[in-house]
């Protein structure tokens, strides 16, 4: 026996997550499990070397083995991993300090490990984010009411968490970019892949000013069946999912349901009930999820996550603990009075898309506070030094 | 002392109570604790002597009460009633078989009596009855939906209660018309004042093929003051009421929030969140109604009250105990099969609007059951007599 999957984090655990992201299907229980029970290292082993695994006893899952298998002897980690670098991206596993804990709790589901693109900290991101999603083939109303919340919430200092598929996916993204906020895609193929197509400038925008996330290595490209667990994983990344607008039976309303299983809110923007893009929405309110109809309302449902949202209480770090550049970033603010994020970046020398993400992540840390267009002290950000320590 | 208010049911409080509703305002509580202390008669007597009421202590509650005397001793209760013969309609009052009892919930608050005009017996009509109300600057899309739930209610059996104002409310009433159904008008003055003047036709089409109800007497006009407390009547009579689009701080939620205090069902359509029109709707379903998106919906928010769906049950009264017309319209059903308004008036030699009261009153009593545009003998109705007895 190998040891088991929590004890080898190093190098060789990580090289083994990212062959395996190349593997395994995204949200596969059955890998999941093996996972938990034999680690990554031992369970590439065994797969490369085509050893017996408690499999499921016949069918497409039985089958899905030996492509797992054939995957696995033809996975080169080390060049997903040179590939990732020379895009100035990067492969994130549980147990890193970036890895966001609140995946874990999709169980066997959660994902092997996220290949990233963008400055931020995924983290720290994720503590103050929001999901918007919706029909691809949405209406005027729709792309307008999503922009509206993108950029609404982007004002309130919120991270707008979508798939960049297009239609509302999209509309919310560009309502964040645009007023100057913090956007992650999720995407359901590698985060060098631009899907779709037309959507190429968005995605690499977002990969600029915010984050592009994917399960799937570099090159893979989307199926059917990874949009819809790709869904899964914007669910469990965010406090809470607003579906805009959706046909019945939709993709948006599986990533609402299982916001929902998970104990996050859902939310559901209402339309005209003479709109089949909006039945799905109002199934949606007839059951749990909640009336809202601008971004206000939205973060008054997700705000109230006292735990997560660090802000209202002050820093939850010492002010010593920060890194170079959020320490450059944190000198530069007057005690009283707003900058905009433009001229933060100027008088602390940092580039605006870094200085951006270094300021959402002082926010998700209580330090300061996104106002509007602007960024000022929070109360206890004013104070020099704070002695309090422990993680947002 | 006179006779406690229960007792003298007789013509002299019958007179009593006509008088009253040229004094009293409606749904003034003062007026109503002194009619349940006093009685009808002695009250109007106290009011035509200018004896002394336990009136409120000064400012407009005294005004009110001086104006009341004047009323009272201007009134010409016989002069009412005899006009509203003329005019075909009635005066109910609590006591009278055709009384609706629901209404006694509203306490003090309850109408004194009521002015009715149209062939159908009121008491039964309510019990299946739901109220469609909104602004009466309605949008395009609202005048459609209520249009739609108008005639969907009425498919499905149910009468439509609104408040014949512009908008919402007269696109629910035309609706129902329209697809053969039952419809009552509650107006804010007398039942022979057509308000607003473009909709006298409409006003007098409900009359024929349905109900026009006041608390006002004959040529009472409407006042600001009057409109809103006409809201509390439709709240009580019907079993829910469905918002259809509602600005904020609108007429029509007054109605809602008045249904929800009387324990009955409120509900709403959701609109754009674009759109003023459907703020005050969406206020209301972030609180405690339900959202609603078609007269299925309604049905079943509505249709979940046991004890008021006779229909399922099969009769709760005797055929032999049923009046010469309902008895002659029950005659003309076949055993199985569907008939359509139009001829079942024909065969049973009855006028299209009475035949169209007579069923409805039959299927609340849970005889027949409409279904889409025809009518057809429940599983109860189909006993030539039944033994069990009771009221609906």
């Amino acid at each position: 026996m190998k040891a088991p999957a929590a004890a080898g984090s190093g190098a060789e655990e990580r090289l083994a997550r990212a062959a395996l992201t190349r593997v395994v299907e995204p949200g596969d229980e059955h890998s999941g499990r093996w996972l938990r029970e034999h680690g990554p290292v031992e369970l590439m082993e065994r797969l490369r070397a085509g050893e017996r695994l408690d499999a499921p006893p016949a069918g497409p899952g039985k089958r899905r083995i030996e492509g797992y298998r054939t995957r696995a002897r033809a996975a080169h980690p080390e060049r997903d991993l040179d590939a990732m670098t020379v895009l100035g991206g990067r492969f994130v596993c549980p147990g890193d300090p970036e890895w966001p804990t609140q995946l874990d709790d999709l169980g066997d589901r959660r994902p092997v490990g996220l290949w990233l693109r963008g400055g931020a900290d995924l983290r720290i991101w994720a503590l103050r984010s929001v999901a918007v999603v919706g029909a691809r083939a949405c209406t005027p109303y729709g792309a307008h009411v999503a922009g509206s919340l993108g950029s609404g919430l982007a004002e309130r200092g919120w991270v707008v968490v979508s798939g960049a598929a297009h239609g509302v996916d999209g509309a919310a993204h560009r309502g964040a970019l645009a007023s100057g906020g913090a956007t992650v895609a999720v995407l359901a193929c590698g985060v060098d892949v631009a899907y779709p197509r037309a959507h190429t400038g968005l995605i690499g925008r977002i990969a600029e000013q915010g984050l592009v996330v994917a399960e799937l290595p570099p090159g893979a490209h989307p199926t059917r069946g990874r949009f819809v667990l790709r869904n899964r994983v914007i669910a469990a990344l965010t406090r809470g999912t607003v579906v805009v607008e959706a046909e019945l039976r939709s993709g948006s309303l599986v990533t609402a349901r299982a916001a929902e299983r998970l104990g996050r809110c859902t939310m559901g923007v209402p339309g005209p009930v003479t709109s089949g893009l909006s039945a799905g929405v109002h199934e949606l309110l007839r059951a749990d999820a909640v009336l809202v109809t601008d971004a206000d309302e939205v973060v008054e449902v997700v705000g109230d996550i006292g735990e997560l949202a660090p802000v209202r209480r002050g820093p939850v770090l010492a002010r010593d603990l920060l890194g170079p550049v959020a320490s450059g970033i944190l000198e530069v603010f007057p005690a009283q009075g707003r900058l905009d994020g433009r001229e933060i970046a100027l008088r602390s020398g940092t580039a605006p898309d870094e200085a951006l993400g270094r300021l959402y992540e002082l926010q998700s840390l209580g330090f300061v506070e996104r106002q509007g267009s602007g960024w000022e002290l929070t109360k206890g950000g004013r104070q020099p030094s704070n002695s309090r320590r422990g993680g947002a």
